[in-house]
């Protein structure tokens, strides 16, 4: 747990990141690593449940351990220890038997990392079902498209949606992908699994499967791919929940007022406001992710067969973005499942620029008589007699004698609703990829 | 070009992320467009050529366009001004139709990317092409591994050359899938390609298939999860490189000396160094690109429909993580494709420790005999006793009455030869791998 | 010069960080070393002059040295080679007399971060001018304070360019002391200055007095410090500049309007868009001065006496870093000297909220009646009724028989530019300290 | 508490970056400005005593208070609401008078970086104190210095600890500067602090002097200048200290065996390993502090008066890279501390080159009487006769008759001790600046 974590990650997160959440991967990988080797004829099969028995979190303290595990710089040996001390007997000599502290960390960064996924990704679920019913909902809603925050074309709320819903599709193909990369470790003190003979692959296969890893061609002590690249997929992931965020909190804006989070964002002293909390919270989050993965991204280079550092770093790393992350993914999900839509200001924000907003389209149409340069001319002109009269486009262009259009040409040109190119056919893409996905 | 290129990257790369590629890229963008949008009617078929002609890169100063793309934030709008001066008649107002800059500049930055990645690919071609050779050469060459810097137990050459191979396969099968996702942009103004009626989609394939690149759901003006994936593939790639840079770097060390690169690295005024150049510019280059990478990485958080800033630095990172990737890469091939490797000097020093590289082996051994815990207590004393008298391992244990091994079995016991566990078995997957994978 | 340079950096910034500028700084030690030898006896003075004559940049070719400087990893060796053959006769053997490739990259470094400073130093001279003229201009022009962009409580135009202002001096005093402390490097190959006898020291204080550096209490080959904070102050430069341009752009939003740039911004498709260009360019260029920081920060780092790979990474990282740093800077100016602010507007979107951005002052008024609890109760059910019933805070006000407050003296208490607190105090104060670090 | 904090920072510096501590820093601000506002007589005297009583951390639960904050997105929120219910009565109202939540975490961050700071610069002139008696101890012992980790030329291992001791000196100065900038934060909600009329600033600088903090010139709710310095100043430091940690591994290593940490390292396994265990520790740390600056470093930009999210990430960035930079100045401390150096050791390894070691001496002797080319031709072909022959340098250069140097002439030129240069005066240089600036 981190000192702020509550604030920012839910509880379930923040469990499955958790020093016990750690232990017991560890465990996990000890008893596991008994029954693979009782199968190879290692280890004898009564020692097999006499250690299964004894890999019992509720039996350690996390933080005990890491204050021992000081003296060695990690916390398995004085965890292995422990355990064999319970277990007793002939069957303490198999306990770890040809495992290195690093096999047990590694396999157990592993389970930590799946567990926390697993969650990551039912949050994106939640996010993605929102941003399907909001595409869906909004498919034909116009609005001001903003470029560099100004505004450019009408788009519709549903493309916007759409956009969003597939970075997040992409980034959860990503996440997944990973997730079945995740490896078992297995390598013993050099990485040559010397102490069980010429077993190595065998326990390395069955222990995969026990533990429903991945089997990696080899051991992968320093060969950090799976790693780094985790690290990145979560930076990604955490990356496009912070551009929805973005985009919620300038919607949110006092003078745009097109959404609003309908949960939280109360301010004690000033009642006015409506604080896109979640948005806010989410944003925060991937900024921290963006620092764990970078600790994970620089963290290839290794020295030859465990690293004297680099390695280490990986642990709090790890566990903060795969949290950060999942915080991220939980309040962008309660930011876009509460998210108010306000269509009528959308419309009223679309008449800001009195028309202008839509002169790309009267210089294309008027580019059919007179080319292309001389029709962006005189869209030009009328332009800027606007912003100096603050009369409308409309006016402006009637004025001009070469723009030879009847009221309800200029109407019909000038309505946004009218041009939306691709936007709703777009949408439908986006929603065809999200329905074809499952859920 | 940058400042220092010349020095780390080779002149081809820096010549496929140079202005020079990134104008024919764009340029290219525009003839293809022009193309494509003649297909479905909006281009009349004798504009193309006429279009065409002029998407010549000779014909511009990429210098000069960026000097005066300052006044709109990016090069295309001056060169598409300048494109249709040169067409010129009635074609020029068919250039660029219903594009935006930003349809060029991710287009172009999609055909740069993949130009430099075809080079990157080739380089880890070399690379890994050694790498196998050398896995497969030295395969049962028994070397120390060494955790933390501390010889801990015999492994092979080939297996750490193993190690090494795998990685760079994994990292190249991530570059190699973040390639197949280059995709087109085209989404015009607002992401909703009005300009061109109901051919937006339409046009958006055509493109696809005529630049050879994917066709994306819907534009992704602000959806940058391909970028950032790029970013992280040529981190994790330039990483993988580090790593075996490093190894080399510590293998060539005047007192380890079991390795050095056979090309460059004299010293002038020092005529005894040989200096491990390639893997030193090598792991110059991984913490460019890692910092490059950031740039891309952090650059998720993109507003609305196009971002003031965020897409910007987006040209320079990216090229900057293409050509120092490359650079790594080229790096590396040197060094590995040179390595000298020198397996007497690594027999020599798994003696330095008077056999207690071995402890480990006739712990197990005893342990038979006595139990793992007691085994464990009779070999450490020894040990200590090693660091003491300075007398080998073997004399240690011969004077322990407990240990009661003849002097053929200790010989046996602490030959580093034949305590190679699965290390040639690995050795032997990874070159599977390799092979399976082609080249 | 970097691919996409121009775009973003004043042509006079990125010539000072050239290869051109690495150059002459390169020869400029080597002259002065020369020269300090001279003074201690170990050159002879008819050396001196052949040298110094010698030591001419337009004689060299940088590409050429960094193509030839591969061999060897860096670029001085060649340099030193082709300078002896220039040299010629006696003299030649004196040239680069116990100096080694790190002393004289190192000592460039220094001398091109400090012409890049003075002119970094330069643009924010313009930066702070402009700064304090709208924070003078606009002490008193209300405006709405954003809190997570969501109007707050009125403050002043001049107030938000003061609290700019402070940011820039900040920063800009970091600068200046990191400038100070640029030093001379001269170690020799061991650090030791073993080759120039008992001279060392001495040379050291001739050569940081001969180049205006500073001298440095010991050699600092790997003692980077100075690198990171050079790093790190760039970075809070443009990160600084990049607040300012983020506001700048949030300013100039269509919805929002309160300022823009005078300058560039014109949209060829889009004639009504005043994009803020300069500040979308300063935020670019911050991002990747980000990514040039990381790396000098990340290079502490270093092996022994000479790094493999980490000092290597340093030149690049720092031309950028200071390049990009000048183009944030140069940004901003531009966009702050041209800013033009509206301050009708201003108040207009004041009045948005129907008086509720100010009702936290009628909370503090109604308070000394009935405490701060109750007191906040009203106003916020009347704010409550507000978003109701669209009408403004005063009518709910009028309607509550508890406020009891008269038309005008709610008038008064529903007046932004009356509840400014210590704005315009705070503004002075800014611009005192302004006026007391001399412009 | 982070999840491996124990495992890395000593538990006193895990406390002070602790949400208890968090929790008591917001609750001295609260008693602070109690105190403050008294004196300038905006809250009644006994209203004072009746706040600070409650100002107790004892009282409150942090955990909970970030459960309850979630929905406002900070902690004091929900704390100030408690403080006023267990406050109750007419001084109730007033708690918090004037200010805003960013004012108590400010505040808070900044009392808690200061207690902070103070734990690590304890742990620092533990370090300081270690090398400048390792400096002085080995003052003259000699061994290689290395260069891309080639043995180059003769150092003194006093040197060496020298380097080490100038830059924690350096990087102690830059956070010892950050530490007198730690300021007060006061802007109530629009940093106006328009709800306590005209007393602001006279508020600000009563509570700057009671809780010991700097007076800034303005509210600094969005300049974060002072964070982002911090957050360099600790990246620096721990890289000083990561670069240190990094010698001592390399040192250590089985083949070179100059030094070891005499506390910790053995390996359950593998008997005979000394790991260096507290250096790995530190650069492990100094990773972590990386990502946690980086987050501070690029949070720079923030929107208008408070930022949407870059200000949050930075509670969990500030308490993280304090309490690591801790955790690498502690590992440091005890790997110096109980540094083991083998000056014998130092000795053999500076005869594994066979003399070569020396050869930039032989060739500046013979420059004398043969200009510097030709001498440096007769040393480089001596030198490549002794990788060749496996004879020492000496016998080669007694073959060659242009040498012509008698024995003992050769003994003296070959004789590492009196090469030493200006290694001598250099660490008495350090530890001049060490006594000058007090312990």
């Amino acid at each position: 747990m981190t000192t702020f974590g509550p604030l920012f990650v839910p509880r379930e997160l923040l469990d499955v990141v958790s020093g016990r959440a750690w232990l017991e991967a560890m465990l996990e990988f000890e008893s596991a690593l008994a029954r693979a080797e009782a199968q190879v004829g290692i280890v004898p099969s009564e020692a097999v449940a006499a250690i299964s028995e004894r890999c019992d979190p509720g039996l350690y303290d996390f933080d005990d351990l890491l204050e021992r595990g000081r003296a060695v710089g990690s916390p398995p040996e004085p965890l292995v220890r422990a355990l064999r001390e319970k277990v007793g007997g002939d069957a303490a000599g198999y306990v770890h038997w040809g495992a290195t502290s690093q096999d047990v960390m590694d396999t157990a960064s592993m389970l930590v990392a799946r567990g926390a996924l697993d969650l990551v990704l039912v949050e994106l679920e939640g996010v993605t079902a929102s941003l399907a019913r909001l595409a869906e909902a909004h498919r034909s809603t116009p609005m001001a498209a903003r470029t560099m925050l100004q505004q450019a074309l009408p788009t519709t709320f549903g493309l916007k949606a759409a956009g969003w819903l597939v970075a997040v599709l992409e980034s959860r193909g990503i996440l997944g992908a990973v997730r079945e990369r995740l490896a078992v470790q297995f390598g013993g003190a050099a990485g040559t699994l010397a102490a069980v003979g010429e077993h190595g692959p065998a326990i390395l296969r069955l222990l995969a499967e026990d533990l429903g890893l991945a089997e990696p061609v080899l051991p992968w002590h320093t060969n950090r791919v799976r790693i780094a690249e985790l690290g990145a997929a979560l930076a990604t992931t955490s990356g496009v929940l912070a551009k929805i965020a973005l985009d919620v909190v300038l919607l949110a804006q006092t003078e745009v007022d097109e959404a609003r989070e309908e949960i939280g964002g109360g301010s004690s002293t000033l009642p006015h406001k409506h604080n896109p909390i979640e948005s806010t919270l989410a944003r925060a989050c991937a900024r921290l992710v963006d620092g764990y993965a970078s600790v994970l991204a620089t963290g290839l280079e290794q020295e030859h067969e465990r690293a004297a550092g680099a390695w280490h770093a990986e642990w709090e790393a790890l566990s903060g973005a795969l949290a950060y992350t999942g915080g991220a993914a939980h309040a962008v999900g309660q930011a876009v499942g509460s998210l108010q839509v306000d269509g009528e200001r959308m419309q009223r924000n679309l008449g800001a620029t009195d028309g202008l907003v839509l002169a790309e389209r009267v210089s294309f149409a008027l580019a059919t008589r007179y080319g292309r340069a001389e029709s962006h001319d005189i869209v030009r002109e009328a332009a800027s007699r606007v912003a100096a009269s603050g009369r409308s486009l409309a006016d402006e262009l009637r004025e001009d004698e070469r723009v030879g259009l009847s009221d309800s040409e200029l109407d019909a040109l000038l309505d946004p609703a009218t041009y939306l190119g691709s936007a709703e056919a777009f949408v439908d893409r986006a929603l065809d990829l999200y329905h074809s996905e499952g859920t």
